[in-house]
């Protein structure tokens, strides 16, 4: 059988740590899970409700390519509540998981053999994605300084045709300001590259509210998810929004490269969004588990941390304990029972430095993991002084 | 802001007609929907029930890549209950619909500027999903002889890296019996072309079983989905057979294109496999609409179609009175009040001359609507003499 050369794509590093979790368990060991980036929680009661109630009043057959005209409309109204932006719901469109978003967009924006510059450490399927659709990821090698964030001198000398950040950012927490958003967006613009905003983890902030480009410009795609603030992984829903230009092109590439969006998951969606109540208790939740990690990991040993402005990761240097994270991550998960992850998935280049600790679950995993994790760093003589 | 190339697929044809026809259900008029592709009846009861269940149970958060290990299982079950063919669950992969299989398919098979030949008419999003792969899609002109599918005779002089064949197929209804998709599997194979089996339709069938290409050889992709006999469109999960050395490749892909299928569509699939008495009944309503579709559509005067093996659509040549089957369509709209497809979707060559009905809705509709036909038709002076 033929085979093509862009569908070779890497693998994930975090699997074999998981499959290697499952067989412990397996086993009969306890394992604590700070590999996962997901909640431990169902979608929120009023989510499910409104399901249970479709099932019985409606077939659910599939909905036009853009989504649920009221899903749309409540989605632009969110962006009213959460930061004073008026969107017109027609430039809103309703995909399957924030990974139909990518799809879409890339598909949109580039042809094949464009470059895309995206920061390392990042989101790995951002690569994998672009590769498979014949697109040249370009790295970005952030700085400790930019709190592992892009800046305009990462890219001023390259020649991309589409830049794509996160903030909050996986793995590691860190945000953009405005100002710093917003000289993304220009030296972007500057160049012709198209500008790509990942705003999944918005919603789940601690100190201050994530900015979206859509405060900046309108001449820019915005992707987002009912997966993190909502809860909704499994549910394969989220959305994009673009320029008014665009969204009839959009509009034909969604109906042909997925139809729409699984209507059950867009009808507990927006229903979802009126669940603010039990989201805001998964929240305080996330914040708590923040709190202790942040006190926890470094004295534990692992002090070389930025704090996290939002999502539920923290992402620890540890180039000064081994250069082979995955090895290291087996060793924690072989000696302490915690599934952590490598930074190697995030930053193939300095991630044989890094870890990537998730603290989405609950709060008294977090505790028992942060109590392994001490003990564990004691006994390796490396707990803080 | 930036636009590529690929991106500018195709819009659908029908999309205007259906346009059309919710704005004459808006103002009041009473349209009958032989337009639409997809059962009128939701997912099974049973289903529906194990959802119920799941949403209390189960937080329902991502699934493996590949899918539920016990849905994997009971569709490789669905090869030995349907034809007798033994498969490995492992080959099994969970799609998030057909449409899920196609992207991953594409992505694994073909490099950007490779060559896929495809029947005309055919499924119109096959050529816009190639497009937007930056993949070049080969219309192959079926003919009448061969029941409009492909035949070895076809592409035997063409460079081709792929060949995509559906059967049952839409918008004909017509199957390759056993000896053609052995003869296309050999032509295929004999140019080093990699085999694509569409088999969506299968289990909707009324003379004979469909044939899967799994009953000739292993060295495929066959592609399926819960949309069309489950009767779960919207829920958007299906599944692609694939050989055994590729599996791996695969799973990497669908972990970065799309993390898993919806977990909900998943349980509610799982579950529908077991509701056959009601999936049956559907198939009961399917076969009475045909024959009343067969004995009708004549009668009013579209009499060129071949009798559909399988699917809900029958495909007729109009091309004795029209070359223009958009506006024929909308006349019939406007002064019949059904809505039908225009073949120009499926084939942008012969489309003009074609239409394409569809009988998935209910029995007391398909009557109603043969009526309006035969007396917009016989107000034509068109009606069979």
């Amino acid at each position: 059988m033929r085979d093509s050369r862009r569908g070779d794509v890497d693998p994930f590093i975090v699997m074999d740590v998981m499959e290697a979790a499952r067989q412990a368990e397996a086993a009969g060991r306890h394992i604590i899970h700070m590999e996962v980036g997901q909640p431990g929680t169902p979608a929120p009661h009023g989510a499910r409700a409104a399901v249970g109630a479709a099932m019985q009043s409606d077939p659910m057959g599939y909905t036009v390519a853009l989504g649920l005209p009221a899903l749309r409309a409540r989605i632009a109204r969110l962006y009213a509540d959460w930061y004073g932006v008026t969107l017109d719901p027609a430039r809103v469109i309703v995909t399957p998981g924030s990974s139909g978003a990518f799809l879409l967009a890339f598909t949109a924006l580039f042809d094949a053999g464009d470059r895309v510059a995206i920061g390392a450490p990042g989101y790995p399927s951002y690569r994998q994605i672009l590769k498979g659709l014949s697109l040249e990821p370009i790295d970005l090698e952030t700085r400790p300084e930019n709190r592992l964030q892009p800046a305009p001198g990462d890219f001023a000398d390259l020649d991309i045709q589409g830049l794509l950040v996160a903030s909050p950012a996986n793995p590691t927490g860190t945000m953009l300001d405005r100002p710093a958003m917003a000289a993304l967006i220009a030296a972007a613009q500057a160049k012709g590259a198209a500008f790509i905003s990942d705003e999944i983890y918005h919603g789940i902030e601690y100190e201050a509210k994530a900015v979206t480009a859509l405060e900046i410009t309108d001449d820019c795609y915005v992707i987002n998810s009912f997966s993190k603030y909502f809860s909704m992984t499994g549910w394969r829903v989220g959305w994009m929004v673009v320029p008014e230009g665009h969204v009839r092109k959009i509009e034909r590439l969604a109906q042909n490269m997925f139809i729409c969006a699984p209507h059950v998951a867009q009808v507990a969606a927006l229903a979802a969004m009126d669940c603010d109540d039990e989201l805001q208790a998964n929240l305080a939740v996330y914040a708590e588990n923040r709190r202790l990690m942040l006190d926890g990991l470094p004295k534990a040993g692992f002090d070389r941390i930025a704090p996290p402005d939002g999502a539920f990761y923290v992402y620890a240097d540890v180039s000064h304990i081994t250069d082979d994270s995955l090895s290291f991550c087996r060793e924690i998960l072989d000696e302490a029972g915690v599934a952590v992850t490598p930074g190697l998935d995030f930053d193939p280049v300095r991630g044989g430095g890094t870890l990537r600790f998730s603290y989405a679950r609950s709060t008294a995993d977090i505790r028992e993991g942060l109590e392994r994790l001490a003990r564990f760093m004691a006994r390796r003589g490396l707990a803080a002084g």
